[in-house]
């Protein structure tokens, strides 16, 4: 659709209404009202709370939700088989914003997909969500044409995945987040054994990081496993004070051994 | 030592000759020769390369090392015994800067002790050694007085500590950067098992090393294992391709839940 008067072309404002008033409710609230391509007509919560920093009419009836062209769900996994059920008389596009859940939660719409935010939001913290990549899924070529146009609206970084490749991106979230965050546990309880400021290693972090912005970590990986140093692990691991710190050290070096000799 | 002159002090610049023209020698170099508290006065290395982008006089000849203050080795850990031979007629204090070595590699000099950057350094890649820590460690007050006045004038983190806490150092760099990256390497070819561009993660890998400037890395661990969240868990290894991604994914899933427990 677009509208022709004189020389210029009008398209018409995507309307949006987002349901669920947490982290990744209130975050996509701020970014739509601020974004001149789609009009926020409305957030729906069940307690009919504002929208902490963003003007939106707020509803706690399902009754009054507004006729809309795309309702983005962001409530928890769990509650979406329900939401299905509360939203069947929507006409609108029906998406969800679960990294977990699979599109066909929603298979008795008739329009439905998947708008998910790939980073972690806390609503006291403020976002660029011109950075945050967003993948989507849809159940026709012209959802999905929609949900693109409103991905793109909104970030930089937009991204077609099916369900089964989002599943398979949260498992590789586990390893790239939950997993290395351990690592940091560890490293940080050692200093603690020792006495060592844990801020000595913060900017060799931040190094580690940066680099995986111009190399494949499996390309920069360094130390005494891939080394095969084995006399600087044996000093390690005297080092180390808890039973179960040694275990992981172990692991993790026998683990990288075999991946570099290609048994992985 | 000061001088007077007037009413205005005249501190004399601190004397400093840098051994080895490898990464961490390069880039000593090049900071010290812009640095106004410091007179670089020479670079030695067994070839007489000159040092890129820095002007420093360069010798191959032992015997033409000038008289300084502070010697700063920067050479390999193996070439360390070696090197405190050769600089047995030196006068001023000796200092390497290896984390994984001892400060008695150097024990039969005068004076003595470790200058120790802590980060990954390439001669081609800039570097803000302003942020770069340095822990140093000395065989007497004084020389740790003059190698925390040369550390304060490069950088604005220094820190004091000892042979054993650096190799703690050593150990906790381990979890923190090798063990890290290798769970990145894990995440990327989960994301080429199926297809998913790993830039996707890149800003939650950010966004993960972000909040450790304000949180402690333990308190903002997440995911299914720490939520005991089996039935996530049991699907994720049904995604995961290859024998070693699983038993990888269930050591740490185990390893999070018993530290949680605090058995660990």
């Amino acid at each position: 659709m677009q509208f022709h008067k004189s020389n210029v072309y009008f398209y018409p404002m995507i309307k949006v209404v987002v349901l669920g008033a947490g982290n990744v409710g209130t975050h996509l609230c701020r970014s739509l009202e601020a974004n001149p391509e789609v009009l926020l007509l409305q957030n729906y919560n069940r307690k009919g709370e504002s929208i902490s920093d963003c003007n939106v009419e707020v509803t706690y009836n399902l009754a009054n939700i507004a006729a809309a062209d795309v309702y983005i769900v962001t409530y928890n996994d769990n509650a979406l088989v329900e939401a299905s059920e509360q939203l069947a008389r929507l006409r609108g596009l029906v998406v969800h914003t679960s990294g977990a859940t699979s599109i066909n939660v929603f298979s008795t719409l008739k329009n439905y997909g998947v708008f998910y935010p790939v980073q972690s939001f806390k609503k006291e913290l403020a976002v660029n969500f011109l950075e945050v990549p967003i993948a989507i899924e849809a159940n026709t070529d012209s959802n999905k044409n929609i949900l693109l146009n409103l991905a793109k609206s909104i970030s930089n970084l937009t991204y077609q995945i099916n369900s089964k490749q989002r599943s398979a991106l949260h498992v590789s979230a586990v390893f790239a987040n939950n997993f290395s965050n351990f690592m940091y546990t560890q490293s940080q309880n050692i200093c603690k054994d020792y006495g060592i400021d844990f801020d000595i290693l913060k900017p060799l972090i931040k190094e580690t990081i940066n680099k995986l912005d111009v190399s494949d970590p499996e390309n920069i990986q360094t130390g005494p496993a891939i080394r095969k140093d084995s006399k600087t692990i044996e000093r390690h691991k005297i080092l180390l004070k808890k039973e179960a710190q040694k275990e992981l050290y172990n692991t993790l070096t026998q683990a990288i051994q075999k991946y570099y000799e290609k048994e992985l």
